[in-house]
């Protein structure tokens, strides 16, 4: 492609000044001309109303949520004084690595990893706590696995005054400790789930009170727990439209310092789990292919342990293992889905966000699956000629970088390619630790257990013929 | 002062264009009128050669450790390349922070945690790491406690194609897990110390085999690897001086992000442990004061429970606590001195970098000290307005600058502040963990414990009347 038009040198990091940084979020559904399906509300099988959703969710984010018109919704000036105290996050020129490769490719990445809660987690966390304060809300609630999402969301509680009670993965509370304290540290209660605060905890206690917990029941807790007490809402990290929109920052950054040195994607490459930073990643880059103004070639990346894109159902199905959410359509291996336990990255969610499910349904962008010892080897390449060690989901989007670089090295090709670095993976050593020790797992799901998986979806007609 | 001369409105953070970037090291000891006394080899008691030091240490390390007349020495292009990687380090200006404090001050920071070695480190283990493949060098060998110089120095070596063996305090190698696989992801050897790879661990071993190990053995094991193997060397962290003119790239990045808008430093605070990052933040400010052209106020900030310079004597040590190395003039408690050993920050050294110490005795800079439970509610204060989760030695840094900027709102007076934040914590949650729990240790050596340390000094002609 007709590259750096202005034909200056590009630096290894390209940072915005304050001035550029975006004022406004992209709502990609707004170029889409096919919206995707709205929420039904599962008793009544109808799409779910703004008020249904607001007495879970924050009303400015209800609105978000809804709105499929609006291109462009401004960040009020207050979260743009947060993104200051991290962003703009680099965009960066990976060198080393076409060295190290020998390609012709030109790789780019945008590296969302640089505040404490390690990961993009922090870009949406900030946007609904602040819409919690301004509802006049005192407390809310959510759910942790990994941690990412409960520690960023612990510092945008902590900044803005708002008390947060996380319910996180007993096993995780317990293997990951430190994560806890960052939490902790920043004002958050951390409660093991399942726990004997809520009636789900108790009632899953009552009959396994073995259990290590699952993100299914820490949600179930969450949204109790949030409905319970006055002036206080739940909050959630990824899937949704709303994340999708905050996340946006990541792709309208990345395609301003493109824009100033001239230089066009011909690959945008993102891991998708809930899909939240893959969304957006792509935002700004997928609206102009909606258009017709480009051809990009968008890839989701996703582990083969759970690979709801590339095998899964684009079916209606529960948000949470405990089907108490509202019905969302979206490629899902089933609520009832569990990866293999021994997969270490955070990609384990069992569906999709519908913005993404709908565009890959459509033809926009492709998906494909990578094998976990692969996706470490690739971490480890990565870390040692870039200098960052990537968290284990982002090091699926550097795979699949370096399997098309590679391409164009054999082609000649010169690609330029855009991936985003999602995070880091410094809370994330005991997996890193399994692959320096060669114990990863590379177990791939059975036709069987997705069978399995599959049939936990809601057996209603909008699924018939699915 | 006269600040801002042009009016420019301050960003949040201030990052140099690579064009920008310092293209040399600056020598602080060519300015300064008195030089410190010379390391004396402990058998002669004369001044080390550079050939007694190059059996030890790469060649070109000791051309600058013995270099005093050069003030600018040229950073190699293969070293301003790797800088590349992760620098320009933002210089941030604490708007949140000074908003929380309420005070008249301003209060800038240089924040060296972006990186995966989580800290400043790297600026000289990526130079080790070069000049010793530059002499054809195959392996180095370093210790490690905490875990920081260890990290950065795998980094470094495995980007240069070295093999690296890290011997790591056995304690540490045992409680800091996650350290040890980020440092085995690089492709580091790193073997618990005490060990039964080296004649010393031997030794130990057989006296007390359940020994956790200690700082002072891992150094002596890695000196006598490094010894004994075929082309290989010893690297070293901290204290030396060409460690300080690696880090002079902090100050030097620093003073032109601030000169870019006009602003002049009153007062400049780093925290103190082996006095690397402190010389290297001060470099090009204490220069000038040197010359005549500022009168800034430098702070040294040291733990109390490791008080070297608050407290020590300015007397001929060893640097390890096996008594092995060539003896420094420097502020020591004693190479014999056993730091409580519930203290959590990395600043547990004995000694100080011989030039931080001769700055300090010649009354161009001041020191305190802070007890360790003020230093964590510094730090969590900072964490929840700035963002980022501060390594606790920085955090010793951050509470006197908070000191400094509530004495201004008291006195009304707008003095500049400048501190360093040498790195994150995000390996040190054991420690916050203690904090969150109320269950820190501020013990303080007493005038005896002090006394036991002192009597480990060399009794040597040198150090009669110190």
């Amino acid at each position: 492609m007709l590259n750096n038009l202005n034909n200056k040198k590009i630096p290894t990091k390209i940072y915005l000044s304050e001035e550029e940084m975006p004022k406004a979020w992209m709502n990609i559904r707004a170029a889409m001309k096919e919206k995707h399906e709205p929420f039904l509300n599962p008793a009544t099988l109808q799409p779910c109303t703004a008020e249904e959703l607001s007495k879970v969710f924050c009303s400015d984010v209800v609105e978000q949520e809804l709105d499929q018109e609006n291109l462009f919704i401004p960040i009020p000036q207050e979260i743009r004084e947060f993104y200051k105290m991290y962003r703009p996050s680099p965009l960066t020129r990976a060198y080393f690595l076409e060295k190290l490769l020998d390609t012709p490719a030109e790789i780019y990445y945008k590296f969302e990893g640089n505040n404490t809660s390690g990961s993009h987690k922090l870009n949406s966390a900030v946007a609904q706590a602040y819409y919690a304060k301004l509802e006049g809300l005192k407390s809310v609630t959510t759910e942790t696995g990994a941690g990412q999402w409960g520690t960023a969301l612990a510092m945008a509680c902590a900044f803005f005054g708002l008390d947060l009670t996380v319910y996180m993965v007993k096993v995780s509370y317990q293997q990951k400790p430190f994560r806890r304290e960052v939490m902790r540290t920043y004002g958050a209660e951390v409660i093991p789930s399942p726990s004997n605060t809520t009636d789900v905890g108790r009632k899953i206690l009552a009959e396994f009170p073995e259990t290590g917990g699952s993100l299914g029941c820490a949600i179930s807790e969450a949204v109790e727990k949030a409905v319970k007490t006055p002036d206080c809402r739940y909050l959630l990290g990824s899937v949704l439209d709303h994340v999708v929109l905050h996340q946006s920052v990541i792709g309208l950054e990345s395609k301003i310092a493109m824009d100033k040195y001239g230089i066009r994607p011909d690959v945008v490459i993102g891991c998708a789990g809930g899909g939240s930073n893959l969304g957006g990643l792509i935002a700004p880059f997928m609206v102009d292919k909606l258009n017709g103004k480009n051809d990009i070639d968008f890839i989701a990346v996703e582990p083969a342990s759970c690979p709801s894109l590339t095998r899964g159902k684009y079916a209606y199905d529960f948000c949470d293992t405990g089907k108490t959410t509202p019905l969302a359509r979206m490629y899902t291996l089933g609520s009832g889905f569990m990866p293999s336990p021994n997969h270490a990255g955070g990609l384990r969610y069992h569906g999709m966000s519908p913005i993404v499910s709908k565009l890959y349904h459509d033809g926009y962008m492709r998906a494909v699956s990578v094998e976990q010892t692969e996706v470490f080897k690739a971490a480890e390449q990565f870390a040692r000629v870039e200098g960052t060690l990537p968290a284990p989901e982002s090091a699926h989007a550097i795979k699949v970088a370096i399997d098309e670089a590679l391409k164009c090295k054999k082609t000649g090709e010169k690609k330029v390619i855009l991936f985003g670095l999602t995070g880091t993976g410094y809370f994330d050593m005991t997996a890193y630790g399994a692959y320096n020790d060669g114990k990863m797992s590379d177990y791939i799901p059975t036709d069987e257990d997705l069978e399995r998986g599959f049939a936990s979806l809601p057996d209603i007609p909008q699924n018939k013929g699915i």
